[in-house]
């Protein structure tokens, strides 16, 4: 849709600004290369997530709220653009009827990752907005992480980052190497306290939680 | 997207002669108030349903594949320019991650039904269909069938176009009263031949199918 | 209807007479162009919306009780005298097994909207009530919304009024402009302020809701 | 219930003189005493299993086609005449969002037995059926039983009527012995076949079933 | 099993003294018509219900533990002797693997109503207890009613023994009516209020529960 | 319950001859150290899987029909008597309400294996079974395998009394050894073919199966 | 495994160190008989009512973190080396995918008892972590409780050791007989109190839990 | 993991030659960039379908059946060598409890792709597999498509290696249109002919499929 894309960066002034000054904002920071985004700011508690692995995984990223039902236009603009301002991996997450992950895939070639998001009040426990994301037709792969698995979703969009950069995969090695030591830690713990004891102190650590 | 409109209209030539001669073919006829568009021509099957009733109701009609998936810009297009082209009511259907109708329902503000369908591989029976067209989040609603109720569909159209059509609002009648006797007519041969004879000649009729 | 003939309508005089009390209270008003109806008024707190919306888009709707179960007499002449008092729409909450819409469907030619109201005491999440609504058989349908989706079955009435009146028809674009920019000036707020900082905002603002 | 009694009641004598008729067809038999109903004469092959258990016990009963959303009205009348037409146990299947067993249920004083259908094309399993029978709202229950659970709707149908009738609570304990004694007489067999050739022998008698 | 009904009786002295203590109770009351049971006294909360409205009828009826996996030999005796000590009804409630009210079934001619039970931890809301109860093999029904629906199996059980008791059933229609006329004032009020004013009083009077 | 035990086996000849028979049967060979039961014969097709995997651990059987519902009295007597009679593990199967593993399990200090079965013609899917034998309250496990996993069941059985038996847990550790090799010799196949011409061979020696 | 061979095992010293420590700290103690392992110390709540009941048989036993996606090279260790240590039975807890029981099975011959654990925060109320473990293919059994049946776990565990214990087998039987006991005194609690004052009781002593 | 070292990497000479072998094999060809592993030859029909997308893409790929459960030490061995041997992306499918992807994933840093494969013998529809590969705890993605999604798998395959290839980057922007432009045929036709004569075509040229 080459023909959309010259008159509505002419034309659609007001959001071509925020772009612009978003892109002002970034330009102490490198470019991103991964865009996160999500139908609604009630979804950034969980989306948020997968900002924090990326920014601990040093990768520049943008986090946007891009409504397919409510913003149809922007999700088009989003999706059409991403590829032409870097960015590499669109993390998207939704709840309900979630058609944003979707409805990006289609827009363009980058990988997408899908996010199930399911709201405290999601009488369904997310399975609507999970067979809503994963279901896609043949043509138009979302890649699906679990039910609010945002932080599952930084992780993989690093993984995919690293298929072609060697210094990230070792930094996802180091990662899961990581997550394998805090097990022994506590393993070791346990072995030492005895299990009873050991659940004691878990419960006073996570009370309130 | 006052924007999108002129110009898109104007380069989009292909479509666009497409929709003329859809229109030119529909010169002898009115000018559809129905569009019922699908996902594949493989729901097509299905969705055929829709247009037999309202044929039946005699009201003009258009059937044409969108693909919110693989044809997103015509999905676009197809919703913004409905309105102004005549139409009053769009029936949607479509399977799987079915995104379709609410995409449509996200820009126009016309009332838009959707229709799970349920293909016969579908591994879950077409739930997922109908958790992506029914559990709409709040602003956006589509007017929601059962799974495969294209035929359901057709008359809620009329229903709808009869909200303020008083001719069509008694044939709504009619065809209810009609279902009315068709049952009266069967309880009458039912009391005739006893149930077990029914249901033998129920069979015989129904063999194959 | 024999049995009913004779008493039951003489002695309705009670029904009859909050009926016409009703009419009597509306006169200063526009006749009611919607009605609202739900199975309970545990049901009150959910299909509100409905009533909130169609208040802000002014179009004259009525709130009443019915009970498919409790009261299958009053459903009855609800759904049959609906149409010649004037309402175009009937919308119509349920839970559980939630019958109330589909047999209102099966009694007037008007469209009939569906809500399936899950109570927090729910076990099985409203899907027993969405099924109850969205699969009605060939013939009589139930245009269904989601879960608790009385916000978006308000909106779908007026959708469906506007089918045939142009101002509604604007106002419902409007309405939809109007969610567009509520998101862009979000987006504008997540830029400016970064999104740790909205989330921090956005928790405080919802604490305890 | 004014619009209904004027022309309805006097409109309805096809009905009448159908019920008449079927009583006149049935004065050589004892008047029945379980009723059994269903939405669709596509029903008939799975509901007819509990006209056969009757039959069986000798208990009298009929069968009628009455679908709560294509004849609401007949429904209404069927519910409201039965208990003075001598019927003490309704039978009531329906498949899809099955509402004539709870609103039968809603209509008479007496026991109500549910079988939700599934048809071979339903793509939910029948669980929408189950649900919408099952969940009824405190204050009018349904006696559900499984799905396609005809033949157990009739047992229960005769269980019920031999709670104060000692003959007919003989014969149920007599048709549970039955049972008991069909499965020692497999046990035999299986002894002294051995499993292999039981089952060899199992599956020729099935072929094709 | 005649066998078993002879010494078991003779030799469990203990549970015997308990059964003979309870019918010593009652013998001021009437001998119990209803038998009430549940797996467990967790159980209780929801399946006093049952024997709340039966009270309401003035149905003489028993509540007693009958655990079928913990006190498997009790569900037998209890089950087998259940008729001969003029027990007319059972209503048997239980969670998860819900097997008591189906085994019940199988060792009685009487009818017996099942409540599926959903305590507050069951994670999958009550379905595995529901399937477990309703979904019965050919030859042994149990009448199931809704999830915590034990005031459903009370309202069924009055249904059931007014088959044959006119008294009874009039109760059970005056019930109706009853529920039928507090809807009919909770119209009145609500005509009288308008729907906000309503709500703002129920909320007040639900606070809390 | 003792008392039970001593007469019960005095008086039910019947039964016990054909239990005697059976030994007798089974005299040249070892008395049976697992009993496979089932809830009909119609589940025998799929519980014969167990029984052929322990005919090639050469470890003696029996296989019964015991019906839970039909043969309430036959499942008392075989799950109280299996002990003695040197059963060391139950392999117990049903569909539906599956209750019979679970009451076995009730009446035995015996591990039992429960196995969901799931017929043709469940609609559901064999998650009633599922769900009935699986949600076991505590106190009463059983050890569920897979839908249809009867096989897993006899190699669950082989592995439980191979925990005290050396020689079978080699076995044990062979059998998966075997499973490895025919994995790796499939692997070298389509090394060999490249996968199309693997399909193209594996398509048909599956043709009509 | 070649890769695996040098270092890991070489490195691996930290690990093996910590099972020297255990089974020296066990040196007291006899050397464990069941292990008990879960895929993260938020399983641990539920987990250790399996460890208590094994306690209450006097059953030795071990506690352990092994994750099957983020330690999968000790899961690996755990599983290749249980058999040689002593273990007999192996009980495996996990939530969401829930592998660890199933590769736990898939890397022994001893029995692998799975449970599936749901945390509060499970969106699907544990049913991914039921399918994850009951669901295993031809070859590979997991012997699967209840979602968050630990207990029975254990339980479990003692049934299969007492399979030939014949010391251990009692206790199972006592353990049996010790909840009829108290169910009967529940019984007689209840014939003395009445239900509601039972309840009442009831209540008061569950009250904040 | 002592128990391995010794013998079992001295004893999988067969194993390693089957790889040097493929490799070998390979030479000609570029070494693959993807792998694609499925734990049955039975998924090898779904599973083809991603292979038959990259060959399209000429993107070099192998295949090869792993199983979690039948070769453990397989998946290991595969998991841990593969980004050694120069792939990218792993593309996994399995059924039921579909512990394959995951586990790959736990033991790579490489971006894991998971397809659902459920068989025509699948009684729960897949959903079995769906939650054990997209549930995933934290720390651990997979790349969940649809269930039978292989062609998806593969296509976004292509996404994710295009993601630093520009080239590929194009061909997959390329393949997007050309289904957009197959629609656009099939729309043309459709106006063309009608909608009811191309559903008669339709259906003749899917006869049999």
């Amino acid at each position: 849709m080459e023909i959309l894309k010259h008159n509505k960066i002419t034309n659609e002034s007001v959001k071509n600004s925020a772009i612009r000054r978003k892109v002002h904002k970034n330009k102490s920071k490198q470019p991103p290369r991964v865009g996160i985004i999500m139908g609604s700011d009630s979804d950034l508690e969980i989306m948020s997530e997968a900002a924090k692995i990326l920014s601990d995984f040093k990768i520049p990223h943008e986090v946007r709220i891009v409504s397919a039902h409510r913003t149809p236009q922007e999700l088009y603009q989003y999706a059409e653009s991403a590829e032409s301002r870097g960015i590499r991996v669109i993390i998207s997450g939704a709840g309900g009827a979630a058609h944003l992950p979707g409805m990006v895939a289609s827009l363009t070639p980058l990988p997408v990752i899908g996010v199930p998001v399911c709201s405290p009040t999601n009488p369904v426990g997310g399975i609507d907005s999970l067979y809503s994301i994963v279901q896609m037709p043949p043509g138009v792969p979302v890649a699906t992480v679990s039910i609010n698995g945002a932080r599952n979703a930084g992780i993989l969009a690093c993984s995919i980052l690293s298929a072609t950069d060697p210094v990230l995969l070792d930094k996802v090695s180091e990662f899961k190497q990581k997550m394998r030591n805090e097990i022994r830690l506590k393993n070791e713990k346990l072995d030492e306290m005895g299990h009873e004891e050991y659940l004691e102190q878990y419960r006073k650590s996570h009370k309130g939680k």
